[in-house]
């Protein structure tokens, strides 16, 4: 397992699809645990923001007429019948609890990588970044996809395991899995070849330590 | 869940990193199950390259000084200390039983991800490619990555339960995993979100229902 030095000045924050449409009570994605962990995403996120490490938001949305959908509308039925991802809706606003403020990022994506498509790698570049902390939902898919991509590029990811949350997944042939289960088969394999993976108390005093060093 | 139209003439059988140092005995990235799939592996290629579905195989390499391995050096001990990856030695080459035959195409590459860095993309749109059959090893490392990849650019997913595998992981603190775990989780995360998931012997089947039509 890698240790990686975590370098403030070097180190942007990720929370990925925190919008409504994920996040409220009884809405059409709904990620159940991504709400319970407001809480402590609101305190990471703060804790960044007055370390001056740059909040980059990300928003999935998919043009009305359908150009940039792909296969995204065949394996998703929301999407396809233009429920979800719809611009200016009130599904893709972040969530109001941990809304943007002014200096923080928002990036739209089409596919579950924040990478793919975007100009988050432009971005990380300009802003001299080599360390990507990846919070937010849902863990198998936007998060875990943006940690690969992110790990392709050489970036050094810190994945908090208490700020990616996952739902349920009903039985698609391999039985019923439960969102434990994808918690840690995702946190092991990311801890195994992509990055660090630790909770956000450890990332908060990793990041006093390297003030004080 | 998705069912696609699997076209013959449209499709493409790729065989991730099937190298020695991933199958064989003792090999220092030994996948004991890889090598237990390889007579259900080796009927698909068969019946591939039967059906003129071009059969692209993935080897993972690095340049001996280095200069492309970036964080795969952090991550693995081995690649770090050269003894794995290394352009030309007995380890990446294709298991013996299901090597290359004259027309195949080998592709190298120097992420989990068979897209990334490659020309594998140039190399599908040439052959008019849409739909993709994905099998080889490590199921939640490359085999993954590459599933993901091809999904963004929007190729039909097809990935074998039978013909990627996976290898226990330890407890990197989230309890140790066995590789039925792995399996269950990736081919649920994919069957939901990525493609279609089905046995090599369902695949073989939907093909030759696609030769009747």
């Amino acid at each position: 397992m890698v240790e990686f030095k975590i370098d403030p000045k070097k180190t942007a924050l990720l929370v990925i699809d925190m919008t409504n449409e994920f996040i409220k009570e009884g809405a059409p994605l709904e990620v159940p645990q991504g709400r319970k962990m407001i809480p402590k995403l609101k305190k990471v996120i703060e804790v960044c923001r007055s370390r001056n490490i740059p909040v980059i938001y990300t928003v999935h949305v998919h043009r009305k007429d359908g150009v940039d959908m792909g296969l995204m509308k065949e394996l998703w039925e929301p999407i396809r019948m233009g429920l979800v991802h719809v611009p200016g809706s009130e599904g893709v606003k972040i969530y109001e609890e941990i809304s943007p403020k002014d200096g923080d990022i928002i990036i739209e994506k089409h596919r579950y990588s924040a990478f793919y498509g975007t100009d988050l790698d432009i971005i990380l570049r300009n802003l001299n970044i080599d360390t990507l902390i990846i919070t937010g939902v849902v863990t198998n898919f936007c998060c875990e996809s943006t940690a690969r991509d992110a790990m392709f590029r050489d970036y050094k990811v810190i994945f908090l395991s208490d700020c990616n949350a996952a739902f349920d997944m009903p039985d698609l042939g391999f039985g019923a899995v439960s969102y434990e289960e994808v918690q840690k088969v995702v946190c092991s394999t990311i801890a195994m070849g992509f990055g660090e993976v630790m909770s956000s108390e450890i990332l908060l005093m990793r990041l006093s330590q390297e003030e004080e060093a």
